[in-house]
């Protein structure tokens, strides 16, 4: 029986094409990062799980990593998140190494979920984090998401940060509200999930959680802030302290130091579920009424060293997916186009008598550091320059016993020229 | 109980220092193969264990594979190797497209060996591979392989390509020694253990196998020969035809017109296996007496559509391996230090009153693609020089109230300059 030819569910064959396509983004992610003196770094493919269920969420665990037991006995899982990896290694080296560490990577990670719109099994994701920088690593990290997403054209109209503190939600969610943590971790879930949900039912729900009137209109007056302004009305409304608001008032000063706040804003919903974040919060998202999701997400975390018996060293992080990334780009018409490889010249030899002469032109071309194909077998010219129609092609060159002819396709002129004059000629 | 901060056995944490050496060897790869007209493309992470049964050597599939059943009970790996890949993917398009077929990757292999020089569990591999072009691939994958080697600063007293071709192999086993399947396997292993025997005991072996004192020494005269021209005078010895070496003659032809044969020998002791090759095969060696291994290998196919139901299509591949180019490249010092960053900038503020002044500046060189880095807090000179050693960093400059200095790291020399000029004077 043939074999199938498709890729396994959920994966993807990177044609040319698009390859070429995943090669320019994940290049815009490199060289933003390197402007941002963030250093490159990858981990392994596997993790020993262990590493994944000391951190990452239940729901990664039990239904989306993709773990096995080695032929040494050993359960291990294929990353489906980076964190981990980046936690283990900064704990290796992070007493010897000078502050603060600036490191990003583009992994491949990959989880087992039902593939949609955005969502796949395998994916790539960028990743970059600061360790040791406080507040400044904030707002260097949402600095260097933003900057990442201009590159590739886009701008405030096409997409928006929105950020929030988790000190800020766990104030009102543990001390206003004061609930058990079970409701607490409900409470959690469900501004994540309020943009979904119809207002009725979300004004329902938070009624049967809270079960307490007053307590549902604090929460109602948390979810419904839009600006820094509000939340300083709320804060003289409802709260003695406002130490756990300090950070937040004193990020947003500074991102409108740095003229960053047309595109950051903050955003009560924002709470990134029940992840190891332990200040402030975002998500990126599109804002294209028909695209409206997330691109990218990260935030702050006080302790991931923990579990591996390290003292303690602060973080921002930030992860952005290719998927995403992708679909916002095309979304919004931002992507080049990559259908056709581009290529410096073109050598054809029209009789076999030429052939080594062509072969040597090409080997002098490429010690130029053009890109050059050569044409192999004796060419007939109208054959060739059909041929290169699915090329993008500067010049094609017919070599024959005769004569040398360079033919330039964007102004469709040819010169005859020796050997030496088509070396020379190029830069 | 604390968890191990080491990686899974037999992979590796790529550190900033080993990442931007492995950015180093991954990018000549690229440009190497785009120089060459080389298609970028890759694969998914996992096939399905069934493609591998197909094609794979035996010792791959039963002891090397990384293999599990998923979530939704399908057979999957890990892959081990990228060349059933690029035939399953090749499949799916060679109907309809232009050939040749150039394509190139540098996927992430996994197999699980014993951990020892040159070989890891987790590693990259340079594949390149044209499809559809015959003889002309075959010196053109050899040209590029030596191309690529060239381009990190190697010679012909560093490397060798010691090439063969399996119908030429094939005619001396089947035809002329004659032996059944299994024993012409076993003399096709034995060809390839010989360099690592002492003479005696191949000699002694080859008896055994052939039981018949002249086949052992037409197969001795074979193992024995050193060129073409040596293997035109066992043709005249031994053979009635010798159309199946036209290919091999033809084939050294061309790569002495391309003066390539100071990198290029004959080896009758390349035989790669039982493999799916079928006509031209080769390996490179490390010439390093202490590092005598093979740094790639490759061939041509005749057919590897086959196992999809697809016409035969044939082709040229190389795989070499990003952990023996590494040790190649060490054993004869061409590694570029990698150890510390480069930055253009480092950009300090001496007084908190100018930490929005030293973001603005940091912010404009960055677009003007300056890699600067911010140094954050109130920043001591000295403090910020010895921090600075550990970097490459070209141009320091020292914000304060009062003035603005630039510090040339190269020739030590600090200059006052205003915010403009700083700008102005980055191309």
């Amino acid at each position: 029986m043939a074999l199938n030819k498709s890729p396994y569910r959920g994966t993807r064959d990177f044609f040319p094409k698009e390859m070429r396509l995943r090669n320019y983004i994940f290049q815009k992610m490199a060289e933003v990062s390197e402007l941002f003196a963030y250093e490159p770094y990858d981990g392994p493919l596997l993790e020993e799980v262990d590493l994944y269920l000391a951190k990452s969420g239940e729901e990664l665990i039990n239904e989306q990593i993709y773990s096995f037991t080695d032929r040494g006995d050993r359960k291990v899982a294929i990353r489906p998140e980076m964190t981990p990896t980046v936690a283990r290694m900064v704990a290796q080296i992070h007493r010897e190494v000078a502050k603060p560490l600036r490191w990003y990577a583009i992994p491949n990670l990959m989880r087992y979920e039902k593939p949609q719109k955005g969502r796949l099994r395998e994916f790539w994701q960028f990743n970059a984090d600061i360790f040791g920088a406080g507040q400044h690593g904030e707002v260097e990290i949402l600095q260097l998401a933003v900057t990442l997403l201009k590159s590739f054209g886009a701008n405030d109209e096409h997409f928006e940060v929105l950020v929030n503190d988790r000190r800020f939600v766990d104030l009102v969610f543990e001390k206003l509200i004061g609930l058990d943590p079970t409701s607490t971790k409900k409470l959690y879930k469900l501004v994540d999930a309020k943009n979904k949900m119809a207002p009725e039912k979300f004004s329902t729900e938070v009624r049967v959680l809270t079960n307490d009137e007053t307590k549902a209109k604090v929460f109602e007056a948390f979810v419904g802030l839009k600006s820094v302004d509000e939340i300083k009305t709320f804060a003289e409304t409802y709260l003695n302290e406002t130490e756990q608001l300090q950070p937040l008032y004193g990020l947003f000063e500074k991102l409108n130091q740095q003229g960053l706040t047309e595109y950051i804003k903050f955003d009560p919903s924002i709470v990134r579920g029940l992840d190891y974040y332990t200040g402030m919060v975002f998500e990126i998202f599109d804002k294209h009424p028909e695209n409206r999701r997330a691109i990218a997400g990260g935030g702050s975390f006080a302790n991931l060293l923990q579990i591996f018996n390290e003292p303690a060293l602060e973080g921002v992080g930030i992860g952005l997916g290719e998927v995403p990334l992708t679909d916002f780009l095309n979304t919004h018409k931002l992507m080049p186009d990559f259908s056709r490889p581009q290529l410096d010249y073109l050598i054809a030899y029209l009789d076999t008598g030429s052939e080594i002469r062509a072969m040597q032109l090409t080997q002098k071309l490429r010690d130029k550091l053009q890109k050059v194909e050569l044409y192999f077998g004796e060419a007939k010219p109208k054959k060739v320059l059909s041929y290169s129609d699915k090329k993008e092609i500067s010049k094609i060159v017919f070599i024959s016993e005769s004569e040398i002819k360079i033919r330039e396709m964007k102004t469709r002129t040819e010169t005859t020229m020796t050997f030496e004059e088509i070396i020379e000629g190029t830069k």
